[in-house]
């Protein structure tokens, strides 16, 4: 397994780290895959890193920080020379190099472009935020002409050895730049030597703007199975190229940022080790005192029956178990409804089907929690009034749960909200106050107090 | 936007089918592209399906088999001919055509088999599980030897015109079909004619078993930036190519089962509305009665407590804060984790990096926490030793939360048990009921019960 692999390499580095005998190291390190390297490197120091890279030469180098986390190369450029960080940004990837520069001081940022042989294009990258397409794109290296033979087009090709980021989908633009077709690679090398491009390519190009958020892109290309979107300005010229290695990392960490939501906590921007105890907290501290207050609401409503709680302390005993099924039940549904939304399963439209669904599957749940819940509590306390309580109580509060569960994330995203920030701790205060609520006017119906 | 433009075809869709013009709904149908025909296809009844069907040539009705959900693909085969299914299978790629056979009865699949044109490598690739690489993989289109020159291989892919999916990394193997090195398309054609194969492959083929899982396979095309991964039998014989559209679907099914486990719930295999509602019940009601007992465990503790409770009722208003706190806490902890597990953030030995991280984490959740207690529950009740022992609970409570909550998933996943189906439910029985035990612990030594 290559897992064990790199963590004996890291062994074998650390030592030679140790004995200061850094060309070893360096071989070591240049024996692996790019992510691999990447990863040993973050494990390192910065002073480690730096002695290291003086032995790569910059392609290498640019290897590496193309694939360590942005906070990692980021903090690493900053203790490099700025005359060498320029050498390492000339050769790295164009999207790759502006990611670090954004996350360099202004100042430092801009000695390294100076001292960068084209900073042009670089500079023209850093205009648009992180999270767009525009953030996610390279400059096109190639461009098409309709006029051309396919045999032209072989030949340009091989004049410019394009890297192999690019190569795969090849536009066609006008003399204005403005994006008028696509040319698979594939079909331009089996066309005919003297077929045109006008002929060979496609002109119903699906692109995007460069200020369209980064996620809609990865799902478009997801979407239409796409190796690469172009990206258009508002006439229509086109700016760069999102490639579908991007996009693989742009939806893993929009479902990172979905699960951490679930769990109750704003994601974290950087990798959990690396991410400090202040921040974590920083992220954590506000949903739960959200969920506190929502806790508080809950003891509020306890307060109401004080004294039926009083006249029946065995009340009480059920009221982790209302609270628990409750919640569960609603974030069971939330979690599905939220997921569904993001990936297209269920659209804005679709309240009416949802909640009918979920009506009929929150019956069926409700009737076994209740069934299950009227046996634990006779077996508690032999008073066949109080497991009737709880069992009715238990159907009302998963019926109630699932409805609410299954079109509150509608209704935020109508309200153009993010349906994964918003929902859970809405879901929880709604469910748990109103379900012992409905507890204690069931117990009151029931029991007569 | 696409989505209220798709939206708006259906309706005329459902018009055309309703006045039985079945040409024009073909040819609205057809105006878009297959994943967008596909979600069409997916609103409308069988009879409709197979009605519009009868007016796509075979290639066109492949292109909507292979875009539509797996189950929702296998429902309309059965309605079809077994000849005419024959036909639309013969043009799909062949990891499609297996899913929808693997998804018919077994006489359905042989009859259809039957009447296929070339049934072998696709009853090859049937005997691989859906989940593994095997199950993902196309057999490779073409293959290059050696010694062949660029120009010979630029000739031969001429004549073979192989299917897009398959000619961006082209495959070196020898006499026996070992897998022997890997030429990128765009190296192929940049290169002199005269180049020798041998010189152009890169010999370092990063490769996957049949049998190997394919979130494995996902993750490590996701890593190293593939497009393509090729499949080896254990000799190292090239079976066949996993293409990185199959990757994006794999990881976001990934995400979304994950997602859906958070919530506490076994995930969905098909999407949420074609999901009948005892199936989605099924899914859920497992969780909900594991938690129930949790819940149970918990109440079991307040009973034990029961003297202390009618002294002090309360006690019973701030049971639910606790709770609930204590759970937020560990599930936050317990989501970064896991996600970060996934994705290779943390690794199993930093056990006691992750602890610790953790542990300082906590006590400053615990400490703004049972600030806030102190504040609500002095306001509540004005007794100062209440909201002490509330305030000291609630540190205790949410450290010992984020231990659980940190540690649990590193322990699953050294049982090698499934981090994402077991940390949630075990989390909420060991912090809920010692939650409370912690409190009542708390209680007495604080008021002197």
């Amino acid at each position: 397994m290559r897992v064990v692999t790199l963590e004996e390499v890291l062994e074998e580095l650390r030592t030679a780290l140790r004995d200061k005998d850094v060309p070893r190291a360096a071989k070591l390190v240049q024996s692996l895959r790019p992510a691999d390297q990447a990863d040993l490197f973050e494990e390192l120091d910065g002073e480690d890193q730096v002695a290291l890279f003086a032995f790569f030469d910059p392609a290498d180098s640019a290897d590496v920080l193309e694939e360590m986390e942005d906070s990692d190369a980021a903090a690493l450029a900053r203790l490099l020379d700025p005359a060498d960080l320029a050498d390492i940004l000339d050769e790295m990837e164009l999207d790759e190099a502006a990611d670090v520069l954004g996350d360099l001081d202004p100042e430092e940022a801009a000695e390294a472009l100076r001292e960068m042989e084209a900073p042009g294009e670089v500079i023209r990258l850093l205009q648009y935020p992180d999270d767009t397409a525009g953030g996610l794109m390279s400059p096109p290296m190639v461009k098409l002409r309709r006029g051309w033979r396919a045999r032209e087009a072989v030949a340009y090709l091989r004049r410019m050895a394009p890297s192999t980021q690019m190569a795969y989908y090849l536009y066609v633009t006008d003399e204005a730049g403005v994006l008028k077709g696509v040319v698979g690679l594939r079909d331009l090398v089996v066309a005919p030597p003297e077929t045109t491009i006008e002929a060979l390519m496609d002109p119903e190009v699906i692109s995007v703007s460069a200020t369209a958020d980064q996620e809609d892109s990865a799902r478009l290309m997801a979407r239409y199975d796409l190796l690469a979107l172009p990206v258009v300005s508002s006439e229509g010229v086109l700016l760069g190229v999102v490639t579908i290695d991007d996009v693989v990392d742009v939806l893993e960490e929009e479902a990172s940022e979905d699960i951490q939501r679930f769990g109750g906590s704003e994601p974290l921007e950087m990798s959990y080790l690396d991410t400090n105890v202040v921040t974590v907290t920083q992220k954590r501290i506000g949903w739960l005192l959200v969920l506190f207050v929502t806790a508080t609401l809950t003891g509020s409503v306890m307060r109401l029956f004080e004294s039926e709680l009083q006249a029946v302390v065995a009340l009480a005993f059920f009221v982790p178990l209302l609270i628990g099924t409750g919640g569960n039940a609603g974030s069971q549904t939330t979690a599905t409804i939220i997921r569904s939304l993001a990936i297209g399963d269920v659209r804005l439209g679709d309240g009416l089907r949802v909640w009918w669904h979920e009506m009929r599957v929150g019956l069926l749940l409700g009737l076994g929690m209740a069934a299950a819940a009227y046996v634990r509590a006779i077996t508690w306390e032999p008073d066949a009034a109080l497991a009737l309580t709880v069992s009715l109580s238990i159907l009302g509060i998963v019926v109630w749960a699932t409805t609410v569960g299954s079109l509150l994330p509608l209704l935020v995203a109508r309200l153009r909200l993010d349906p994964a920030v918003v929902s859970m701790p809405v879901m929880s205060t709604l469910v748990d106050a109103t379900g012992l609520l409905i507890y204690f006017m069931v117990a009151r119906a029931v029991l007569g107090l």
